[in-house]
């Protein structure tokens, strides 16, 4: 691939880790918005972002991008950047790159004919990190238990992208691994993978015999019967986004531990999320020959 | 679930064997078509097919269910059976499932009111046939190699369901194993599954070092330029259905060994094969609430 | 196995958890000397030290049994118990087990005429608290670094009983693991287990490129030397018995982080260490036909 | 390592292609003893063996050496070679590497002040060759069975070197797998390395429910008792040498299936086993410092 020019524009730790990840490989960054992050970083931060845009090729903005639909996700800068304001000085050969790209914000880029690309929705990146999440799953069950995994039973609820690859990870260190669904295929892929299956009418059968259970679905699924039937000791890792699988309230009057814990890869493994952040960006631009 | 009443009509061992489990877990079964065979089986045959129709629930077909969109695929029956003649004795309520089911046999169906399901078209079965397929795979490149699998270079081109079961049993017998893909989230899967990734444009790069190389993708990939790359040892097992994925021709001319293996779950391991058929069938009665 | 009385005297958590674990397979035990500890348990303390061990088939010290070949280690305990009274009040036909029975006190029980039994001896002991020391040392890589173990190179020095388990658990979360040994034969089983297999002799060669090396061999085999080819990001983990194997000092003035990690299976894990004790006290039951 | 000039003496198959291999890697070898063989190779054999012997650092016997503690094993020989004639044709500081060298060899090769190795005593060669064992093992249950060995139920006599490769690869391909032993220290290492432990003492209770049982073990342990309990469907296959660790008769009077399948890594993968013992030789010469 040629080396290219590229901007990266506010964001988090990662992003400062994605531009150093891009220049260790001879590509130009121009790295603008962490004034404030007091992150140790090799590269420069530059100071005119009219310069740095129109000196690139790829305009990288933060995951997610932003929070209001109108100023970018930039914590560690000291004013606000307007996303009219980037896409203003954008030019219609350049392309912008950044996570959770609402429809807001792509009607706003088509006005101004900038041609932006979803980070998160790309569906290599939405595999790759499950790796980083499954790790920080499994580091904070080491971190909570007084037993090893090795040899614990576990259930994973839901066997989608991040339900294979945390089963595959705990049985990989000895776990006792059970996988429930809905879907008969996916019964399929979890006997096919060596991971023990439950359909969701079975569930509860199961729930009572678990050392842990991670949930992966978005939806209330450990509702309170659900809770009921674990036991005390039982610790329960609620994986999904809002608003989690989990009834906290009744959990917690059970006296049940819940662990809510969302955004690992940003938080347990930042330099490993940039990297798969640059390979996906670097596939983006194979397949649109850029 | 409750007991039923099955009629298993013609198609092959696997029917056979298929019907024996269905009885084993305590339900009936008719079954017609198999005078010929000389399998070894502990049921009877029934010889009124009508009042074997009449008396089930379900009517299971051949697999694949017809050669010619009119008879029945039932190669150990002493006379031809017409599809339309089962169509036609079939009630409303009772449900005919068999393998490929044409289009032209489903408009058939529909004009005698029958309801009929493709078994093949079935998700989980499709995914489940990948073991006994990926097992019978392992089984011939060990019979045909001076060399054990354990150690040996190997290249699965197709990251599909059965990439992904082959490849997992390959490195759990200590295989070196590539698998190539186009798609980069199938290159991200390979990478959360601890597989050598090859993305396709660098296949050319890798087909020389490889000891064995599977194809699973029906479309012609081993094509002239490519087989010449391959060293003269290496062993190709093709795994893909008509017309196959390599230039077989030019293979020959080349001195390369390449074995076409098609329909290996009935061959290397016809009592799973019809384990998984019955498993199906019972997931699909559930769904149906039959 | 016919239900027995034990009494456990001292050591730490593990003991406690040990007791419980006995009492819970119906078994009785008194449980002497942790009225300072503070820990959460079901079980009764007895207050009468002659009565217990009176009243009991097994007794149970402490791990390590004792720190001054005079006193029992007793950290929770108000008053010193002399282990030569110990002794004295024991009769022939019971059985005294602890952790790291050195000669002088094998020497004072052959003079009581008692029978002792050094847990830590037991090989089974020996391999199973391999598994929570495994799981403690990913958990605290884990914890350091700023990347995924899934992917990273690692490398472990030694392929002993530790070496087996913790390589064998990190290929299972994805790693790419090396491991040194000086034997050929360990070389062997480094290939039978998928290992990627570093002589010593070729050591040097591979020390560069590690992100994470783990030291299993109580000798000083990270030299001064050594620790200079290593990369300054990574990081290492001595698991190894004093001395231990790395240079300290010299790490340190290089600005290796180095992380020296003893006593795992009691701190990450006391409940499972408690388990794999009871294990190998019933073991030993069983052989002594007690 | 320097390279070398080596002569081999008979020998099967494996010979031939240790010889190869040999060369491959730049060295010199002298191949006698081959003429009615028909194998294909692309060495050229020397005919005068004196001159062979004469010109080399390393004379390589057979595997194994002899059949009567006089002459070579020598199947493709058209002549006999007695071993007292090649001792005294070697200098002392010549090196004669075999398999399976007798005491009494042993006593004449002093005699004659020839230092003499047995490859099949060094532990690296007996772990390795566990490899291609546990292959052909598992190639034999394929062909034999007519269910996958995924999901089939299979238990190991046995959990020493070959018993650990086994279980690895069965696990590796989806069977459920137990493992017997004696020891305790057994026991848990197969709890460490995630199989199911069955203890000799509770053996019994598990041979009804598998579908697959190999011993590994060199004494009857399935006698006639411990037959009966097996399922008529259960396949045997015995690894363990003479005199194997089956009540052979009873089995069939049983109507149990039994393969006694001995020497599997000379039969399936002649070439890995070639090379395993190419691997070894290379290791005694890097040890003697030759």
């Amino acid at each position: 691939m040629d080396r290219m020019k590229y901007t990266v524009i506010g964001g988090d730790l990662r992003n400062v880790k994605l531009a150093e990840a891009i220049v260790s490989d001879g590509n130009q960054v121009n790295l603008f918005g962490f004034e404030k992050a007091g992150f140790e970083t090799t590269l420069d931060e530059i100071e005119d972002l009219d310069a740095a845009i129109d000196d690139s090729q790829i305009v990288i903005g933060p995951l997610p991008c932003t929070n209001d639909n109108e100023v970018l996700n930039t914590p560690f800068h000291k004013n606000k950047i307007y996303i009219n304001e980037v896409f203003r000085k954008m030019k219609k050969n350049q392309l912008f790159i950044a996570g959770r790209i609402s429809d807001r914000i792509t009607q706003m880029a088509k006005a101004y004919n900038v041609y932006t690309i979803d980070l998160l929705e790309r569906e290599e990146m939405a595999v790759l990190n499950c790796i980083p999440t499954a790790e920080g799953a499994i580091q904070i069950a080491m971190e909570e238990l007084p037993v090893t995994l090795n040899g614990s039973k576990i259930l994973i609820l839901g066997y989608g992208r991040l339900g294979k690859v945390l089963t595959r990870m705990l049985s990989g260190i000895g776990a006792e691994v059970w996988a429930e669904a809905r879907k008969f295929s996916d019964l399929a892929w979890m006997k096919a993978n060596g991971i023990n299956a439950v359909h969701i009418n079975d569930l509860d059968d199961y729930l009572g015999r678990m050392d842990v259970i991670y949930n992966t679905i978005p939806s209330r699924i450990l509702n309170s019967d659900r809770l009921e039937k674990l036991g005390r000791e039982c610790l329960v890792i609620d994986l999904a986004s809002k608003p989690g699988g989990v009834d906290f309230d009744r959990a917690k009057l059970l006296g049940i531990k819940v662990i809510w814990a969302l955004s690992l890869p940003g938080k347990v493994a930042p330099v490993t999320a940039a990297n798969y952040m640059k390979q996906t960006i670097y596939n983006i631009i194979e397949e649109l020959g850029v």
